[in-house]
């Protein structure tokens, strides 16, 4: 009796024929992925982001069972030798060297723009222009004005049937989906409480150079646009409504460091012997209220010593509560109040089991996933998003409603912290 | 070879008779407790503090090798019965129904004040103009003008070999203790972030009673000064310097709650059916900064569903990164930055060995103390500060900054948030 | 609505003046303690276990409500002015060098008895002959031989009215004590595994010294009698049922040790300069059976380099499993396996609510209790024992069924670790 | 001055040009990848761990900088529309249905063998034989006997330039790679204690269906063939000897499951209605000895409810300890025994860090990697093996060892647990 009690989800992937686990090939499969059209993908920039894409797109249509065939068609970048380099290591057909070109091409369907932000705005209206699908690295712009032009240029595209997705990939880590389905289930009640961090420590020492991650006029802002903007998009997504206003203090703790010894993007010809100045946060904190009622607090930061990938959020409602931290990618913690004093605490759901979102097309349960998977689950929602026409989340509006937030940190930071509504 | 690189604490208690464990009598204990001078307490108060002062002033010489022997001589409380009944379970050898009493007997030599925030500054003032050693719970007051007065005349009493110490418990934790002293030695380094929340969620269901502690007039305030209260002054006892500024958000989710069926300390033939108005905050978020540069976030709050007594704090520095929970108290987890990136990670120090603080005294490696024995520490320290004249720490003084920085956060709240410095 | 789904136990001890936690006197203590029954304690031994007696006997009527007065009356150990720093230090009023003379007391009710496992069988039989009731440290003795006739005498003094128990202390952790409570309801379902380790590592420096704990005349075995005998008892408490065979492997990593520095008990007129022979196991590891079927696996060592108290045990049953470890004493970790897949993980429980095994009495939720508090519980449950004439857990024959685990042990080992069923 | 003691090697990949990451083409990859010899890989069976070998494969190259440019040439298995659909999923360019065409075949390098163990040794023999190398998953065969023939044509195939490598997978975790490097420096010292659990539920329900791996004929055992094998491996591995000698325990605690409704391989035309009986072990419990005197436990089980991919292991040296855990395979946890005591713990080290072992291919730290990477680590180490005539780790004879052990645990169980040696 106590055996019926087990759910049938517990299964082994070999257990039967009729498995759509990896394990075997789904029953929908029944034609070739070469039969199903194809997504002809245009990749702009070739580095970090670039990398993590190109696994995405790989791998998508081999796990999931995807309406449309993603083909790594073009990769573009200024360099022509470390384009075709990078073509060769990650697996595109064929290279531009400058991105208009790119964007003009007819054999491309969608452009995927992997570069810093300031050039994120021109590719993608550009692209949006010439009828492509488009998906952009978050943050979706380095201002507002800009990112208002896109979501706009977003908008009207999708009336003529082009999707335009801002690459906010910690939407889909499994844990976090479950945690978004959870809470609009209304396991979590009233939220009360929302606590984010994202931490890394790879500014700690002041010798560390000075990336172009580290100057305003590409990166935007520091630590507030690369890991704030993830972690304001994660806590409007999973709270389920944007933030109301923010009261925010930001810090530049090392205001010189020395200049990259190569050539960087957009700094040619320096010295390398000379130092240069930071021009954006090194750190930032920020309490906010969403309109609910519920009180968050953000902090951001590359000065947490021991810290690698922190992202850490936790939401207190009055049924329940739920945690995550990035660091454990493959789990989920959550607290049922519902549940007898006696017997309550906050459980460790190993994020692995078919019912988990993403998780029925992957391995069996305690085989956890990776980062990279991330940016696999992003490319098969593209994928079906523009093969069914829907309203690809998060959408540049939501790019947009980000951006804001950032500009009211730094507005509130600038005034002395003083709490800054935020417009919708 | 490898085993003389271990180092020779890890001992047993039955190892030898030179053991100066729990396990034997310390060599210096050659004469009888009885022998030495007694330090005869009164006990103001005997709630939920009263027992775990008790516990303190019972235990104290029975661990530690004390200059004097405390003697649990009064325990005052309006109530005759009940404080009559308070003193047969906590053993104390006689009562007193009124504190002024209590405080011009002559066979008492300190005052424990245990009782809420409201008459602290009226007991502790005159305790001290009785020439008593004074030992007060936190917050030090209600205002900063009490904690003013208090802290003046402490420091006059101190002058007349007096000593006045405010009950901040948590700093005696011993992984709190061991904490600090890592910090003065600089394994740390310079400080970046201080990130401390004080999580517990006993107010979460909206039917709770009005206790006490939801009235303005007799807590002072809520979480922030309960919860608060405790952080704020371990977060400045751990970085050793104090607050320079706040911006603060505060709220109260739930307005109205049903008032206790019971008569209540203050609330006199109150009909059992209604509800009255909670006049405290439910929850206290604030940013800040230390003079010295480091970025400081703080939460107090009773809505935390499944987090019951969760003070965290996590400080990063340019060497290292301490973190700490007060549900696993004795744990303290370090990040040493200064390891090769290889070997380095936060690791999990169980803080009962005979070279942390206060564990010299009590059990072998891993049987670790609980909440309870922070009331030993602190009455250990204080015999010791009175016997050798030493200022105590934390001082009224400490009170009063810790007082200061309350109001500030409460004026911050008031005023839109807006960064608020905190006066020295 | 959702409030109401909250229980009721979450409470804070200030609540009311119902409250029954330490913050209050318990309603039922109308009469002082002074007017109950006294329970006159003679103890045997003043080394570690005779501290933690001590803390035990001292703390028991001061938390809980019980129906005898505890009273220090004796101490009693061979040298003179030892026994008498002894009685100082831990409180007791009187002081014997010879056992014969402490069991001959008429002004004694209950022996303790906290010395070394040689001289258990001799003390306790004497002690149940002169009419006292016995708390005897574990384990019971150092024979199957010893320990049979120790049940006997014990069963024939229940008889009469004389309470013996097996001080097995760490059934009395609440979160030990939680977990039977769970097993018995049914929470798990029929039982699969058992795991148990218990890990030290304060020999792994081969220069510790030889004390008495390693010489297999006075403690009768090495981990296996001191560790392995918890984890044995803990192990068939929590399944409910004794093991029904073993196979055994047991080793003994450092054979010569330096003999210790000074005089120790038994050991008279030692040059310092000399070694000894290790004459117990170092280490025993062994599977098992229970008579149900469930499997076993234990493992008791002093050689686990970093772990200090690892008491560690799952149970993995056909409708959950739970998890104990001791060097976090205040939580249980519970998989509740008829949960939903996408919901179902291991929690952990924070065993300090009111509902969990001995907590009604301390303090509120997430103030954690320490390694010592298991005595004043196994203080509490013998004194209620004692006064309402019940059997008490663990009795002699527990601690006698202990013995004949360890007995196969020791034989399976010697005999090429076949499989040695264990009598009952 | 604390900055420079930061190490150099924590950078963020998007830190300068000359990045080696996964954010940039490597320095030696002057050329295209299509420029190298390529590594026609056939693949025996598309199951879960055909899923998981695609995966390494069509990843390994574009990742690492390898020597030979591996290709999916054909994937084989007996049902022809299942296997072309498992090309078409997993990206195969062709397709065979009786492995002896595959093994014959002139454009195949590698045969890949993904199929049951029943199976190993005749598919692996043929393709020595026709001299391709060969890559076989574990366990390495069903009997000493069929491991033993494989080995000694392993070991002649390398005399001629072939490579045959054991698909141990979990050596490949860049954490437990780490953890052999810390071995093999000395880190830990002298082992005393290794402790090795593989727990899994699958099983727990009766009512899950008799599949192949609960079939002796198949399987050839159950737990210990399939997680057994793994740790047996594991341990071996990182303590760098094999074991010497066991004392073991099995046990099948479901022995009749309803037979799977569809047609399974080896299982034509049941009805859906009956039941049949597992005939291999549900669980496996092991004492052993190393022969440098280490005591070692081992656990394999498919019933410990809540655990999902449980593979632990904890090492114990004089110097210090290292555990891991799969369900958290980016971290590794270290005790080193050297450290002072107050500062001593066990660290939590995010495998992450580009010092670690198949790290610097990957992303930043604290971006973990998943399950399939092993299978990545695995092609890459293979087809260096392969281009530079290196023995393989683990090699065939790597794999018979494994047999002995899983052979001298069966031999144990049936003869009452005894002691039962290991031939080498």
């Amino acid at each position: 009796m106590t055996g019926s009690a087990r759910t049938p989800h517990v299964r082994h992937p070999d257990q039967d024929e009729e498995d759509t686990r990896m394990g075997q090939p789904q029953q929908q499969s029944d034609g070739t992925e070469a039969g199903k059209p194809p997504l002809r993908v245009g990749m702009v920039g070739y580095a970090f982001m670039g990398a993590a894409h190109s696994q995405g797109w790989r791998t998508a249509g081999r796990v999931f069972d995807l309406p449309l065939n993603p083909v790594q068609a073009v990769i573009c970048g200024r360099d022509a030798a470390a384009v075709r380099a990078a073509a060769d290591r990650h697996g595109w057909a064929s290279t531009e060297t400058d991105w208009r070109a790119l964007v003009e091409r007819d054999d491309i369907d969608l452009v995927d723009i992997c570069t810093p932000g300031d050039s994120h705005a021109e590719i993608a209206l550009a692209a949006l222009a010439a009828g492509k699908h488009v998906l952009c690295e978050k943050p979706l712009a380095n201002t507002v004005e800009e990112a208002t032009s896109m979501a706009r240029a977003a908008e009207e595209a999708y009336a003529r049937g082009q999707v335009a997705m801002v690459g906010f990939n910690y939407r889909r880590v499994p844990a976090t989906a479950q945690a978004r389905r959870m809470v609009a289930e209304g396991r979590l009640g009233r939220l009360r409480h929302v606590r984010v961090t994202y931490l890394q420590d790879w500014l700690v020492d002041p010798e560390f150079p000075l990336t172009w991650r580290l100057r305003k006029e590409q990166a935007g802002s520091g630590s507030l646009g690369d890991l704030g903007a993830h972690i304001i998009d994660l806590a409007q997504y999973l709270v389920g409504e944007p933030l109301a206003g923010v009261s925010a203090l930001t810090e530049t703790f090392v205001r010189q460091r020395p200049l990259p010894t190569g050539a960087t993007r957009g700094l040619s010809a320096v010295s390398s012997a000379g130092t240069g100045e930071v021009t954006v946060d090194d750190a930032a904190l920020f309490t906010a209220r969403f309109p609910s009622g519920a009180l968050a607090s953000f902090e951001a930061t590359r000065y947490a010593t021991g810290r690698k990938n922190a992202l850490r959020i936790e939401l207190n409602g009055e049924r329940g509560s739920l945690a995550f931290d990035l660091e454990r990618l493959n789990e989920l913690s959550f607290h049922d109040g519902t549940e007898p004093g006696a017997e309550a605490g906050f459980r460790r759901i190993l994020v692995t089991e078919p019912d988990h979102p993403y998780l029925e097309a992957w391995w069996p349960p305690g085989h956890g996933l990776g980062y990279e998977h991330t940016f696999v689950h992003q490319a098969r929602d593209l994928v079906h998003d523009i093969a069914e026409g829907r309203r690809p989340e998060p959408s540049f509006t939501d790019g947009l409603q980000v951006q804001r937030v950032l500009a009211a940190v730094e507005e509130s930071a600038e005034k002395n912290s003083v709490y800054t509504p935020i417009a919708v």
